[in-house]
């Protein structure tokens, strides 16, 4: 097989890649290690900046994002019980989409489907060859049989795990990586969100974060230690845990039920520097991973494989090389602010287990300049809503 | 002997403590463990927020500052040799005067003499009494005789290591410290300051600082190791280290002569709470120390001295004891607003020695938040100016 731009995997960003490519006339094709139903069942993040709306409009997957997404105007952040609120539109005139993962992907599939785009799904032993070349392929497994690729591009947005950035020379990569003492604590339900905002917590017995993926699903986390295993938290647990951290009038409202799903991340920091290599560009998890604190891991990944997107579009359009010379540094000018960010949000929110009083007093500090200046305040919400790409 | 306070300290905060209750009708004495000359030779901070500068207008020690004081109307910051600058004026519509600190005390020792205020310099073994009673009293040692001074109250105003502090049962008190794992080397030069505005350099070597006492009277820091003396800095390898630090220009600029005074200080944050113990208050470093890096030090001084005088005036004047009973919530709220920006500027702007790769990234995202974003800019104006009282 031929095609323009090789994709390496089928989550949010290699699917919302492939339409914009189509969109712009870039013929590609989508290599998914896993099948379509497992890439469905991933439970991820759901807050959309408008950055990553705008490119879904643009991907053509954008209708039932806007019929069913919320939009969310602001978001409570409880500091030991005080409750505050950070007004995104008075602050800084824009807001976010709370609109689940499972759903963008789903759209985004819907979409590829339509305009009949290949996505080949349980592909394995995906390799990459000749992308320091002037002609790179493909090769996968399926059905028994090798297939190959040739193309003149390949994206990589198979994830913190996948072959796309392991297929770069380890000493042209330059990486930074942070690992949190802690984990989070995800549980889903089919219960009414606590409020109709995100509500993030600092307790002194841990971060929780009260979220939503629609009117009547509910999402909810808290921060546990890395060594505790989602055994030691049957549904009574974790419903108690979270309303000891919830202010009481959030606790007396909220409405528990049985958990549809409930895992352990950890929470990690990591860049991979530059995204490019030759005819490779890594997008999204291949090349950072950001702690979820702030949402910004989807976003990050949309910024990414639109900057990604123009750049093809100006090369096979216009025979310019600026836009895919300039990819890594203008993404990782974003990606190192978002960076910033969620580490930033992460030792704001969280029981850190080595921290000292003084430490504690800092973190306090740091709270009250958010919630208690208009320029904290103005500076959350800038980062919050998304830095432009 | 009798009066209504008596003054631990004749630093610039009791000095200025005593004119402030003075033009309020309220008599004090103020005991000094050392000589007028010894304490006119400390070389310290200069950099004069607003509020000081109104604390030293209302003791009416303002005039030779407002004449010969330069007022700064931002200041410099340079990472890794790029420079920026952070308007003040611009971005909050204030700005600092940069005034010695060594100046102010001559002021304020002068408007202390022209009042016929008493100040006992060499008080030896100063002694606080009946802090938790009725009647406080202190006593010292001068010319081989015990003297005693009966009190309604006692200002600490004595620093860090001096007694009013340490006369508070230590089960009162709550302390929260930090020693960072550096010094500043300061050197005072009678050459022309490098720049009319303050420099800030963050350099991979290390912190380094450019300030002025006046248009010919320059003082230069270096960070440095705390293993470090004096005599491993002989004036020229301080010369050329300011010069690799500094970006081309301002280095090629630079009029090196030789040091009046160098000297090796550690970099601390420390607060002890409360600030009040009965009849004992305690006002600036006798509660609390930060790193110069934000130049707070005097400032918070001064700040919970005109704090004090206020409260001291209504409870003299109206009977209220609501300011005196409020007075330790009250400065504490502004001091942890400064021990936060002092810390973080420390931070900043600093290398050190443990950190990793992902941290310096995030130092420099950091900075490029502060100098790239308007909101950062504001908040570290909003900060630097001083924040209110």
């Amino acid at each position: 097989m031929k095609t323009q731009v090789a994709i390496i995997g089928a989550g949010p960003s290699g699917l919302l890649l492939g339409q914009l490519l189509h969109k712009q006339g870039i013929s590609n094709i989508i290599l998914e290690r896993k099948s379509s139903g497992y890439v469905l069942g991933r439970i991820r993040a759901g807050v959309l900046e408008h950055t990553t709306v705008q490119g879904l409009e643009k991907a053509g997957a954008a209708e039932r994002m806007h019929r069913e997404g919320l939009v969310h105007e602001g978001v409570e952040l409880v500091f030991d019980r005080e409750k505050y609120r950070v007004d995104f539109t008075e602050a800084v005139g824009k807001s976010v989409v709370v609109y689940g993962q499972t759903e963008v992907t789903r759209d985004l599939m819907d979409a590829r489907a339509a305009t009949g785009g290949l996505t080949v799904y349980e592909a394995e032993d995906v390799a990459l060859h000749g992308i320091d070349t002037d002609a790179p392929y493909v090769t996968y497994a399926k059905d028994g049989q090798t297939h190959r690729i040739d193309c003149d591009f390949i994206a990589g947005c198979d994830g913190f795990h996948g072959v796309s950035r392991q297929s770069i020379p380890a000493d042209v990569l330059k990486t930074y990586e942070r690992v949190y003492p802690f984990g989070w604590l995800g549980l889903l339900s089919d219960t009414p969100p606590v409020s109709h905002e995100l509500i993030y917590v600092k307790h002194p017995d841990g971060f929780a974060l009260c979220s939503q993926r629609s009117e009547t699903r509910s999402r909810y986390y808290l921060q546990v230690p890395l060594t505790d295993k989602v055994e030691d938290w049957p549904d009574e647990r974790f419903w108690a845990e979270l309303k000891n951290r919830l202010y009481p009038e959030a606790a007396g409202r909220l409405v528990t039920g049985p958990s549809l799903e409930k895992s352990i991340a950890p929470l990690r920091s990591f860049v991979s520097e530059p995204m490019r290599y030759h005819k490779l560009f890594l997008a999204g998890d291949a090349a950072h991973i950001v702690p979820p604190t702030g949402a910004k891991g989807l976003n990050l990944a949309a910024g990414d494989v639109q900057c990604l997107a123009d750049a093809l579009a100006d090369y096979y359009h216009n025979r310019s090389t600026a836009g895919i010379d300039g990819y890594s540094a203008r993404c990782l000018k974003r990606v190192w602010a978002a960076e910033r960010f969620s580490w930033y949000m992460t030792k704001l929110l969280h029981t850190f287990p080595d921290s000292d009083d003084f430490e504690q007093k800092m973190q306090e500090a740091e709270f009250n300049q958010l919630v208690l200046t208009e320029n904290g305040a103005k500076t959350l919400a800038e980062n919050y809503v998304g830095l432009p790409y």
